[in-house]
């Protein structure tokens, strides 16, 4: 594992060079814990205010009710872990709800959870880094005034590390994520400890400021209405607990079990925590309104536009550890850097997901090849685009933000439990042997229960939020899917047209010669080149073509060709209109015609040179050539390389590009073990 | 020649075809006057202005030394006409300046005068441009409060037409333009009888405002150096007199001599309008400042920053015609008009310069070939682009816009005329016949007085301008120099490596034997027809080769390969991180290795697809894998394309695009007589 030390190293270095070790590397519980729970920890630190803000429309007597909404999470929690911790030993491959959907419900089903967790994943970087930059600005107040700017700023940076190819190590996630819930704990500890053992009175920033309730005196269904929409912002706290579901073959052997394990532990802790900082945010009377500027009284006067309402965390840690002390900066840096972290979570599982839809030929198959890294720069900059997009339309607002988030997580839980209802059900109609089968009819009923709960706050989550923000997501999965069905149409119906015939022979008639064309503008090296490999080749005829673009440069060409005695016959076509591709595709066609059953053979001399700038500089007319040449049926085009000196750097450049290591390597495990998605994909 | 009512219907169909006849059809003098004219022609819509502009820094009372300012811009312009006359006829293949220059004053030179006309191209573009939006404006108020947006919004209009290939016609440009000669002469005509039969007292609508100057009772040189640099302003007036020297070809016979004819008639026309509207902005008591409002004061007050100060052109229509007269909207609507029409011909001028350029391997050899579509999009997007930035920066102020221009120019006015004295010179000195000698020295006079002149002229503007912005014009034109020099350096290095040994055979090791190699993934059309290819080839070895990244997939492969009874042996690579690139590299390497002398022919089969979009999902690894082979020596890499049915969409599309005219062929001329840039570039 490498030291947290090596990061700045590598960003001034440039990448990390490949470890053919890293795929052997597995991870421990100790380590995988906090790898993999940085996403659900963090979102202790903007839930619980969430769920306060909620309330708060109701007026300060809501707050009453935020114990209950605190058990209900917790109940949701736990239903959901236990959930999980039978997937996990169902698909110990790492596939995911994705799998799970496709093969017990079918492509659409799978195809609907992936496009929730596309989604879902530019949500958490915009949804982490936003509350991540207001967590930081609870300490620096610079921070804050720049919202949207540092914000960016700070997806600008993961995006760049992650494109450099920076490598992940456990450490640097074990260290702050570590310090974070060590932070809580003791907040949480100490907070009690001064409440109830020495009886302080703690109390927040807010606690002497006055809500006006936006609807007066709620009740029946408006106040159930309002107490589920208040309990759908809390489950913001269950993002990102499926992540443990992808990484199995990240961890130590037994691999479920461990995975398991940790899955319980990260459950534990996540509820602890949010418990405890609600609980803390009760006693210590953090005020937080919807609406600060007008529903925030203090000494009689609204706090007006100016006004920055701090995360409940912070208000509670100023509480307890006093303004601007030690502790209350550590937990807010350490709060800040696990938010980005789970952001930066994103960043891996975004185009480890697209490769995974890319083997099975819902996105374009480039993204398949494991660690190309073309494709992984292309779904980061994708990711980080659309991220930078709401950040900026939401004014980096996590909670504006946060009514966009969950109904992907939701959608992808309910699915993938009731793909495992199904999963038990089909192997419970084949098992016999009784222990086995009462194991499985008791994971069955767990499941059976998380898909219930988890549908159940799937609509609760729609109804609530529906016009909030939710359908935006819900306008994003469409595109995702509607995107992700065309690519599969069309490779399809690629797959269908290139489908060799059973019967070898069948396919039209068979080419009988080769009339070869070397292509010559003047007489180079590279041109001398190309005449000596064709002629090697030994085809049927052979000539040299060229195009007569100005009279006296043809003159010289001729002349010299004699010159040199050259035994290839030169033709030259003319061109009035100083054309060069278009009478080369004329004079191949008028060959094709004359002797159909003939292929012809066009033989370009290239430069190589060794920067993109040199590039342009040269080959234009030949790339342009063979792009209309590829067109002409019967007919296949040979480009014959000469490498300048320049070319040296570009080859260098090249191997070097491919000794990158994509990032998120660690998550997801050695490679041996990453051939789970065979199950549910046609070989394609 | 085309109806103007054609515009519409081209722009709403798409691009015009070809027409073979288009190449043959010369212009009369009356319709290549208004085809080179309009950008000279255009400048008396801020010429003027730009004269009282400067002046009345001194105040009011300097406004009386705008009859000697005019009489020096005639004499200029007569010398400058004169001298051009001269070009026309020595240089009739219409290079211009370029070839004169590089002619005989050498390539540094040529490249001095290539940069100048460049930046001078880009100006042309944002003043007139600009001017023509202060001209509407004057009649649609709307136009001159959103001046940069509706400035770009016509610098995008004429991009897209011109990116589209609208034909230009010589009607497009001569109603116009004759339109607004007319209108000028009319009000000059009208004003003078007003004025002088009637005794009408006709009053512009700033006639009655002061002028606080800025600098009270200059005297001695400081009045001498705003009087230099009043009449620096004016001698905008000279801008794109040079367009004939470049369109000779483009006349009816004898060429030389029409247009002669044409460049004196433009000369005429110009000084005329120019003293024209100084001596009606004189009577009317047009009060113009440069800082409008600070400066010009109004019953006393200052008029503040929303006032808009009309052009000169504008206030004089007010004041003969009656402001919102039929006559005065007519009139703004065909200067503007012509003002956009002058920023179009920069659009044929620039694109064509570059070719002429690339043809002495100073810019990008695919800027070479005529009517290439994608070079002259490069162009036209580099104009606009630069022509879009320039009056963003300068807010689209024509005034601000004008201390950039005419320094171009008069570098290339002045080193063309040296060049003509030199060309002149040179005739001389072998020429016997005394009636043509005389003729010579006398064309050397009128070449040595006008390089004299513009020198002067150059010294003056370089003087009283450099600090107003000249150094951004220099700035343009050190970038374009440099960047030249460097692609031609780099043309010339690598000419130098690849050029041909001269014994025959000298060049290293002869190869002997082709090891063809072709690539396969699965057994489809596209590989079954590489493989036949392949075998027509008869070379030394063929084997097919497929890289194993699924051991499921590569036992498929196997096994159909065996059931088809594929008489070429099948070799399969490992590839335990899922590469495809590497590992054929490393094989073709190690082929190589075995025996050097042989060459490795890489056969791919590729599928061709009709969309950009479509070209995403495939061949990606291939092209990646043929861009690496390309850096390996000795190698072949042959493409076998296999057609999709959505390519016949593609195939028409690149019929279409090569069926594309180049804007500007009107005034460019039959191709046939296009070759003259060979007496000064190496045949390349």
């Amino acid at each position: 594992m490498s030291k947290l030390t090596d990061v700045p190293k590598r960003i001034l270095i440039g990448r990390a060079l490949r470890s053919d070790r890293l795929g052997e590397t597995l991870l421990p519980k100790r380590i995988a814990l906090p790898v993999f729970a940085s996403d659900p920890l963090s979102s202790v630190a903007y839930a619980p205010g969430e769920v306060l803000l909620v309330l708060s429309i109701a007026g300060v007597s809501a707050y009453h009710f935020s114990p209950w909404i605190a058990v209900a999470v917790v109940v949701l929690m736990f239903t959901v872990v236990a959930s999980y911790r039978q997937n996990v030993h169902a698909y110990p491959s790492g596939g995911g709800d994705y799998e799970v959907a496709t093969t017990n419900l079918g492509p659409k089903a799978g195809l609907t959870v992936a496009s929730a967790l596309l989604v879902d994943y530019v949500l958490t970087v915009a949804v982490s880094i936003s509350s991540g930059i207001e967590n930081l600005g609870s300490a620096i107040p610079f921070v804050v005034e720049h919202k949207v700017l540092c914000a960016a700023a700070v997806i600008l940076l993961l995006t760049l590390m992650n494109l450099r190819g920076v490598r992940e190590s456990g450490a640097l996630f074990a260290i702050p994520t570590y310090v974070f819930v060590a932070g809580v704990f003791t907040m949480i500890a100490w907070g009690a400890f001064r409440g109830l053992v020495l009886g302080d009175a703690m109390h927040a920033p807010t606690a002497d400021y006055q809500i006006k309730p936006e609807h007066q005196g709620l009740a029946g269904f408006a106040l159930v209405f309002l107490l589920l929409r208040a309990f759908s912002s809390g489950c913001a706290a269950l993002t990102g607990v499926e992540a443990i579901s992808n990484g199995v073959p990240a961890f130590r052997k037994p691999k479920s079990k461990n995975a398991a394990t940790t899955l319980a532990m990260m459950g534990l802790l996540a509820v602890t925590m949010f418990c405890g900082i609600i609980a803390l945010a009760a006693t210590t009377k953090v005020r937080m309104a919807e609406n600060p500027a007008v529903d925030l009284i203090h000494n009689g006067v609204a706090v007006g536009a100016d006004y920055v309402q701090n995360p409940v965390i912070s208000q509670v840690a100023e509480a307890v550890f006093g303004k601007g002390s030690f502790l209350f900066i550590v937990l807010a840096a350490a709060t800040a850097l696990v938010l980005f972290l789970a952001a930066n979570t994103a960043y891996n599982g975004f185009p480890l997901l697209g490769s995974i839809l890319a083997q099975d030929r819902y996105l374009p198959r480039q993204l398949h090849t494991r660690g190309d890294r073309l494709a992984f720069s292309n779904g980061i900059v994708l990711l980080a685009g659309a991220a930078m997009l709401l950040v900026w339309i939401y004014g980096a607002d996590s909670t504006r933000l946060i009514q966009l988030y969950i109904v992907g997580v939701f959608v992808s839980f309910t699915l993938s439990q009731i793909g495992m209802v199904r999963h038990w059900n089909r192997h419970l109609a084949t098992e016999r042997d009784q222990a086995k089968r009462r194991h499985m009819v008791r994971s069955r009923a767990i499941n059976a229960f998380g898909a219930f709960f988890t549908g159940l706050v799937l609509v609760v989550v729609l109804l609530t939020k529906f016009t909030h923000g939710a359908w935006v997501a819900l306008l994003g999965m469409c595109i995702f899917f509607a995107t992700m069905t065309a690519i599969r149409r069309h490779y399809d119906r690629v797959a269908a047209e290139i489908a060799a015939p059973d019967t070898p022979g069948e396919d039209t008639v068979r080419p009988s010669r080769v009339h070869s064309v070397v292509l010559i503008s003047k007489i180079h090296r590279p041109a001398l080149r190309a005449l000596s490999y064709a002629k090697l080749l030994r085809s049927g005829t052979l000539e040299a073509l060229s195009v007569n673009v100005d009279a006296t440069e043809t003159k010289a060409l001729r002349d010299e060709w004699e010159r040199r005695g050259i035994d290839v016959p030169l033709k030259v076509l003319d061109s009035p209109y100083r054309e060069v591709t278009r009478p080369v595709i004329e004079y191949v066609k008028s060959l094709r015609k004359e002797s159909p059953r003939d292929v012809v053979s066009v033989i370009i001399p290239e430069y190589v040179v060794g920067h993109w700038y040199e590039h342009l500089l040269h080959n234009q007319s030949a790339l342009r050539l063979k792009g209309r040449l590829l067109f002409t049926p019967g007919v296949m085009v040979t480009s014959v390389p000469y490498q300048l000196e320049s070319s040296e750097a570009a080859k260098k450049r090249a191997r070097r590009r491919q000794d990158w290591n994509a990032p998120g390597a660690v998550r997801r495990g050695p490679a041996a073990h990453h051939d789970r998605t065979k199950e549910s994909s046609p070989s394609a």
